[in-house]
């Protein structure tokens, strides 16, 4: 199911056949064929209905059967009920990719149809595109085959889309935005070829500089992880998930049938990724627009030259925001810019060249920013006043923007006033100078040009796998499955923390007061004593539990009421004895988790003591294989942080073997995927040096058998 | 200085002079008296300059005292240098109101002349606004009396802005926008007229239906948040404040000279008001035009329309993010949807009428939605799609929008698509009808108008005082002062929570090892001891602190080593005794402070344990005086408050004593300016009906003598 694809074909056909060719203008089929021939495809067509006849000047063939040449691709637009025979069609004269305009089918609730077409598709080595999608647009092949509006312009971004409708809308706001597509294609219902498959391709496809997808929910999420990470550092990638919120989430599951999944997971895998998620489509299309054609800067310094304090003091604000670095060197800024800039302007960055400035001005402090070694990229704003006349805003904007990309560094321009300042960044943005009516927005793409800079900066492909004892581990998934059980007991999560690698706190389990009393003597004082009982799963609410026992009397009465309690509580329990541990200085608490998520597999996650992770909130996540790298990262990325740095004359926390703790349980969960879920709760960290140890570990294991990788 | 001012005639001036009225058509002094001219003020004009003449068909006056007419407002637009003699002038003809256009003064550090020009205006009871302004317009007399852009649209939104360049922009956007505005002011230095003042008047005047203000600091905040609550009740007040951010601080202080004040201060104070604040000012635009025009809603039902799966989701998201309310009686929805909705479509919330929708399904869903007794508001979505041809979509929206507006009912279109759709955007702004390019602005300026009935349906100008002894409170300030300190030792904080009535656990002072001994046994072990000596403040730090002491020995054990300790830290430390109090259980723990913020004047703040404030930032503020209600709102506002009502099965916590410490610490700075600052950290809280103990208490005074009001 996993293999790379070859789908080159999907976008460089040299033969296309349309199945539902349709002379009536209202239907798919006539549009389809349509938006081939006048986009200009310059392979082989043909249109296929059993009517047969002429179509814009193309013969109409009644069948594939009749067609003599090879098919690469065959667009597919017949009704649902004929899609299967379609298929078989397709088939018999072994075309290469299927593309299933036709919708009807799991999004619908009718899965079994869709199921049985790939199946076929499969075994006639056919790759499938949707069904339930508007079609494919590939400029390379100056194809067309959607039913979407003609005369999608020609460029370098590249976008995949779930929803199809917004697709469609896309093109045409790509128009108005004059941003031009390498490809376009919408994934439906992704029976088959889904978004890894296509950013397989399109990252070396040399005509796409940056990919955009719309995701609505994630299948295969480990394949699209590592691809995602293989596109990231190659291009940019930009995301829109919708799905974001609770209700959005369920709206999302009933549009396209698919999970939605945590967003939150979602949201801190895209980071891991290194691609970009814009919240709105507004947002994504200004990025895309802006790293589509920005030159890469050097370093992060950025200055902002403006005519107005106030529109600088926004710009600072969105500066913060959007993680631009403003530079400031106050001497090399008044060396710069103080020949440009009025006594009473200010030359500390924004540089103020106040509302005297005109165009000569802004002319004068653009290219001194150019020309400094030190400024790698520059943030242009102006407030309309009467000494610059707006007529000649265009002008200026448009030589600085040219002499910059000329000079191979990157400028962004914000504007606010009257109608002509308008219509001038309108017919600016046709000409694809960045140029915004909002300085948020602005500062928004350079953010995201420094953000995809720094990723690749910082990007490693290692994977830093754990040393675990693989054997041991399913011997302990082994006795848990064996009982018929899908958690595992107490003597059997030690063995699994055994294979590991993970401390534990010294223990026994006692049979009866006797043991119990020796196995506290041989531990030292003071123990924690714990019911052992597969029936007992909440131990503390079946009074099962007992804490910071001093002495033998304590261990005595104990034992007796743990007992007791734990009869009473369920009679009918089968009771294995006590555990008897060591009782722990508790320091600062941690949770460390991982399990097979449903949409990405094996996930990690990492959090502070109870109260952080569940009423704070304040939780990591990552996808593995990870490197210790990575893993470093999320464990500084918590709001809580600070405190394993030691706060308030505390010393600094073992976090080294936190992160060694996350790759062992990231290994784990890559390497027996019978481990559905596991969670050290909590996991004590001690100061630096002094290690981890795993006070309680909670193991689930998936229902059906193991199946290791 | 904080009389409420009669700011009338600066809106409705009988006369009006320009002082530096010039024909140098470079010249402000030109603009303003050309915008007034051309403006069509009707009342009085005397264009005034030394060299006489005519100007735009005006005599030009050699000085005001030629005049013999009464001048309501005289708009100075001389160089800074005479700037005061132009002040004199119209103080000798009495004029009211003096906009002083000229900059040079606390601006650019030359604070003495701002000064002194506003005293003499005082002295001879005339308002001044500025000075470093571009001036006031006003639609009701249908005065431009700024150096911006003529012709300047009228209509019902009122601007105040701090900041010239920006508000001369903003002139041109609203424009743009057709945004038509009631009174455009700029409050530059704010020497005297400030943003109360003027709120004061636009509150009451009835052409003003919203106010926007851009502010970068606040000066005389405790007078600006009583104005403000009372504002955003009568109508929506939407603010942008810039220097959020550290680095944009810095550059509004350094741009306009004012104290810019802690960000979360300002945001959470903006929100206790019921003002509305937008990050961009893209956002505040939008909201202003949308709460201008839009009626009211009855409730907060909310459906979305849609003919596109997606972007529904996306709106979905939306929804969620700006707290609107998507309806979900999934019966009531069918029977209100089922006969105008497709098979294949859905009728819960969002509504999907299907890429099949043309404008007879928009037309019969957005009616339904409309003649619907259960839903209060619409969202309506649209994407491009060949079936619903754009060409038709502004007349779709158009008669909708009409049937809404006459309905009563809110409606707001968000559409998506090519050239076409982009246009009937275009259009359709320009006819004030709310609809968007992106789906997140149509959501928010929906959220934005809930925002403002839950504000007014919530509303109480109560406030609740705490029984407070303010003669107990002066003497324990009376007797720090005394010793010449800024702070308050542990006796005096003591006598201060008396005063207001805060329980601290009991205690005494010993003056050597017997007292010690007597007074814990009277309190009763475990006891915690401490040094106590005015030169010693971090007494942890000089080992001055022993805790849990359990019995007789270990008192004189720990009364010799803190002594000793003490003495050892600072040798020349006058030790005072050492306090004995009671060993406290301390279970949930909560800082509760107050202090004369310098932006705002007394404010309150509230977070849990020291670690959710310090590392966290968990932690809510709000001025006084303020409501019982207002600081429940403040307790529940912390992330961390699921801890107040337990969690993992511990007992709801006293939150009512919290509230009502709250109040005391409000009242008690509201009261007594002389405490500067005050926090009870711990104040450690039992479970609910149990009560609070303050275990900590510092106290600090102003180093002026007090000034109770």
């Amino acid at each position: 199911m996993n293999r790379p694809a070859d789908i080159r074909y999907l976008f460089e056909p040299r033969s296309v056949a349309v199945l539902g060719a349709s002379a009536d203008r209202s239907k798919i089929g006539y549009r389809l064929v349509e938006n081939i021939v006048r986009g200009g495809y310059a392979g082989k067509l043909y249109p296929v209905n059993p009517k047969g006849g002429e179509l814009l000047g193309q013969k109409v063939w009644r069948s594939l059967d009749e067609v003599a040449d090879e098919i690469d691709m065959a667009v597919i637009a017949v009704p649902a009920k004929g899609t299967y025979q379609a298929v078989e069609q397709c088939a018999r004269h072994g075309v290469k990719h299927v593309p299933i305009i036709t919708s009807g089918f799991s999004e619908m609730g009718n899965a079994e149809e869709e199921h049985r077409i790939v199946r076929l598709a499969r075994e006639h080595g056919m790759r499938v595109l949707g069904p339930n999608i508007f079609g494919v647009f590939s400029a390379k092949s100056s194809l067309n085959a959607t039913f979407g509006p003609p005369g999608i312009q020609h460029g370098s971004v590249a976008i995949v889309t779930q929803s199809g409708a917004l697709g469609i809308a896309m093109i045409g706001k790509t128009a108005v935005e004059n941003i031009g597509l390498s490809a376009i294609v919408s994934v439906g219902n992704k029976a088959d070829i889904d978004e890894s498959d296509l950013l397989t391709y399109l990252m070396a496809d040399e005509q796409t500089r940056i990919v955009l997808m719309y995701i609505e929910g994630v299948q295969h999420g480990e394949r699209l992880v590592a691809t995602l990470k293989q596109a990231a550092i190659k291009k940019p990638v930009v995301v829109v998930k919708s799905g974001r919120s609770k209700r959005g989430a369920i709206a999302a599951a009933s549009h396209t049938g698919s999970l939605a999944g945590s967003d939150e997971v979602f949201d801190a895998i895209m980071r891991q990724c290194g691609v970009m998620r814009g919240e709105s489509l507004e947002e994504a299309f200004n990025w895309c627009k802006f790293l589509a054609a920005a030159p890469t800067p050097r370093g992060e310094n950025t200055v902002i030259v403006t005519n107005g304090g106030g529109i600088g003091v926004l710009a600072t604000d969105a500066s913060e925001k959007y993680g631009v670095k403003l530079y400031d060197d106050a001497r090399l800024l008044k060396e710069t810019f103080g020949s440009v800039t009025p006594d009473f302007g200010s030359t500390k960055n924004p540089v103020d060249l106040t509302g005297q400035a005109g165009p000569q001005q802004y002319d004068a402090a653009l290219a001194a920013a150019l020309a400094s070694e030190h400024i790698d990229a520059t943030l242009a704003l102006y407030c309309e006043t009467a000494i610059f006349d707006a007529q000649n805003l265009a002008g200026m904007i448009r030589s600085n923007a040219d002499a910059y990309r000329k000079g191979g560094k990157p400028i962004v321009f914000s504007t606010l006033g009257g109608e002509m300042t308008e219509s001038c960044i309108g017919v600016l943005r046709k000409e694809s100078v960045p140029v915004f009516g909002e300085v948020y927005q602005a500062v928004s793409c350079l953010g995201a040009l420094y953000r995809q800079r720094r990723h690749i900066a910082e990007y490693s492909d290692a994977v830093d796998e754990a040393d675990i004892d693989i054997g041991l581990v399913e011997k302990a998934v082994a006795s848990a499955r064996a009982a018929g059980r899908t958690f595992m007991l107490p003597r059997e999560s030690r063995e699994l923390m055994r294979a590991i690698g993970v401390a534990m706190p010294q223990n026994a389990v006692a049979h009866n007061l006797d043991e119990a009393v020796k196995a506290a003597e041989t531990i030292g004082y003071p123990v924690v004593m714990k019911i052992v009982s597969p029936e007992i799963i909440h131990k503390s609410d079946a009074g099962g539990v007992a804490l910071d026992l001093e002495n033998k009397e304590e261990v005595i009465d104990a034992y007796q009421a743990i007992n007791v309690n734990a009869r009473r509580y369920k009679p009918d329990a089968r009771i294995e004895g006590v555990e008897v541990s060591q009782m722990l200085v508790r320091t600062t608490e941690t949770i460390v988790g991982a399990r097979q998520d449903k949409a990405f597999g094996p996930t990690v996650m990492f959090g502070l003591g109870g109260i952080y992770v569940e009423v704070m909130k304040d939780v990591a996540f990552r996808a593995a294989p990870l490197s210790r790298k990575e893993a470093q990262l999320m464990v500084k990325e918590i709001r809580s942080y600070p405190l394993l740095l030691g706060v308030r004359g505390e010393k600094r926390k073992d976090i080294e073997a936190v992160v060694d703790t996350i790759l062992k349980l990231a290994t784990l969960v890559r390497r027996c995927r019978a481990v559905s879920d596991i969670e050290l709760n909590p996991l004590v960290v001690y100061d630096h040096g002094q290690g981890v140890k795993a006070l309680d570990v909670r193991v689930l294991l998936s229902s059906s058998l193991s199946s290791n990788d």
